[in-house]
């Protein structure tokens, strides 16, 4: 930090009584170098955020308003975190059409602000290649409908171009007698293991090998309010980066 | 230990030039509380080791042998710790009748001296009453053929008899949508996952869940020198025991 | 589970609208074995409990009016649970003059109903004698205020005497050159450390190392839910243990 | 691989009769696209390696002939990948004024050929400064003689040193009750931990944590083979790093 009387970042919460929108507020709160000056939801108007001089917006609404809250952000010039769901390449386009005019203004869409989980993805995929064997052990509540997890299954794909990539084969495995299902599920090639247990709620674990060491890189997620410094990161960088930003990945490549 | 000068425990070694003799003979030989009197291999006299006055004799020899050492060790009095394999339970019948004539004399036949993993296994069957769910995780590296493994499959059908025998019923579980082998192969009702990688050597892991928290049991086993502490507690327990002891369990059980 | 059909254990909690109590009536609820038949809190009738046919009590209260819940169920012939604080020698002594006359009731007081915790000190102490190192680690928020936690210091001094009991010397360490507390925390010769981080909850790790392997027990706490598993283990047995019982230890051992 | 009939890479081995030539040898000659041409030791005639036609060298030698080997590679136009050790800023010096003469020929000297170790020492400053907390933890065999290991030191040091640039200030530690050396050891105001115990090798986990989550980085060391991945990533890669190269982590980096 090289100034530290620099002014602190005004921020408007859109959304700011529903779950999420009330953990923003408290953590935008928290931060020294962040100002909570407007707190907007449903039936509050729209230009209490630009009369309270806000200078960045953080929306977690719902799809049905948040194209319009955004139009109206880039006009006014004043920049945006977006978490709601439902972005499809089509609101890209439209996002990206407003930006047109206001060059100076900065959009990150994000569908996961855990930072957590997005550097074990850039890890997994960076060290790939250096590896002969990968194996992915997601771990979860049992109230999960779905296995492997979202996460393992794009951690997988990302693994498995970067072994592609660098020329790397199929992978040493001299298993002959299997009980089904012991070595896991395949996607695309990378074998993933998900444990389902009381007392868990959201671990993953990326095991590298090759001959005579591994290199694990794990994760774990124990509350929502594991997405708050993946908020707060995009508030205090979203002005230095003009135009749509599509993830967090891009703010954690610099 | 009470008495600091209580004289060595004199051992003869049989299949000394085998390759886990030699490892038994080198093992012997670093403890302060044992003395290698006798080193004996194909072609030596048996009466070596009685003229050296072994107490306890190490036999990890070939299956047609080693009844004639056993026998011949119980008819000279002297204590057996036994490693080789091929044992029957015809086998075991006939070394407990030449034991009835020598009450006082003790023989333990063991598949497994891994200390770490037995105690693992007690360990597991002891917890499983207390937990919701329980499932395994088995590492190994890339040359083994079985998936689960052995000592997997056996911790699986130990956790799930103690959940039986505590009126347990089925583990929660909601997963509606399953990539095949996701969620490993079911062994009594009890989940198993096989991770194979190069850089892995003998890895497991039990993990225990109920509300709130989690108890995992975990053993990693480097090389075959994991058996020698396990070899030794043999030689320093069995003078005590006298008859037949089958598994290194019971002597971990006190 | 021998006897499907067999009647719900009838369940009276005492301090039911505090933050511990709460989760105790929450958990009661749920449990298809148990019925929660009487809820008292500060102003309450106690005969509620016994009018409404309780057979065990959980007490969640305070110092100050335990003792009076306590002789009063005792002498109702009500079996008792308590996770009240504030014990002493000559609480404890009141407790068995009372029970003195009433030999069929059982009470059971404990300092912490976490079995996993429980297990986890149970398991480490019988492990001991078979390795010649064991370090624990120990890892917790960073608002703890004390390092290491009572928890490991407990776990510490049990293994200690443990590996007394069994004459094991002092572990092999060949440290000649240490940053000053690299090793960290020696408690009666066992080294202990401790990890202070965000995102941590209550986490040990006990690790036992030998020739060639290593055997490793975990906890992890996620929430205070963590202990109710306890309670409710707690309120199935002490109906079948008369007298006075200190301690969730007595409960797993059998 | 965009090319699989290209051909191998001719290689010779200088110091082959060494304890780590032995396993270069070895390694390069299971490697199907390399070729072992020419295994060079004292006593023999570095021409041998010309004449084979060796494309890439490499040097597990000692201080004082490794700068004569170089220097004649480099003459001959030969790559060269070093592990030897004894280099100082003048010998660096020494190799970059004989390549000016020769400016396609690439050298790449690295203390460590461990890929893994060199992947967690990347990841781990890269990931610390997004993180309020980070504590190291190291676990090595207990003949080490020195604690914490050159590897968590350096760690540490690359951790602080992201921290500051960041902007980062003190970790949360609210520690104010602590049994000496409790909290580890302080490099740069990095706690770093160092277990010893029988049945390690050589491992070490980076623990980030920040609200809600954590992020765990670790790396396992079973045995010197561990170093082969490294060297033969330099082999394969030298030929198009032209210049000297310092350390494995330059080629990791792309």
């Amino acid at each position: 930090m090289t100034d530290d009387v620099r002014e602190p970042i005004r921020v408007g919460v859109l959304g700011a009584r529903g779950r999420v929108g009330t953990e923003v507020c408290r953590a935008v709160d928290a931060a020294e170098d962040l100002e909570l000056v407007a707190m907007v939801d449903q039936g509050d108007w729209l230009f209490n955020v630009s009369d309270a001089g806000a200078q960045v917006v953080v929306d977690f609404t719902t799809p049905d308003v948040v194209m319009d809250n955004l139009h109206w952000c880039v006009d006014q010039g004043i920049h945006a975190v977006v978490g709601t769901t439902g972005f499809t390449p089509q609101r890209f386009d439209r996002v990206r059409s407003w930006l047109a005019h206001k060059p100076e203004v900065g959009v990150l869409v994000a569908p996961n602000f855990g930072i957590g989980a997005v550097l074990m993805m850039q890890f997994a995929a960076r060290a790939a290649r250096y590896f002969d064997s990968v194996e992915i052990i997601e771990q979860h509540h049992p109230r999960k409908l779905d296995a492997p997890s979202g996460t393992a299954i794009h951690t997988a794909k990302l693994v498995a171009e970067a072994r592609a990539a660098a020329g790397l084969g199929a992978m040493p495995d001299a298993t002959k007698d299997e009980v089904p299902g012991a070595r896991g599920a395949e996607i695309d090639g990378v074998r993933v293991h998900s444990v389902r247990s009381a007392g868990l709620v959201a671990h993953q674990e990326v095991l590298f090998g090759t001959t005579g060491e591994t290199l694990t890189i794990r994760h774990d997620s124990l509350d929502r309010a594991s997405f708050m410094p993946g908020v707060l990161l995009g508030v205090r960088s979203i002005a230095s980066r003009p135009g749509l930003t599509i993830g967090l990945d891009a703010l954690l490549e610099d």
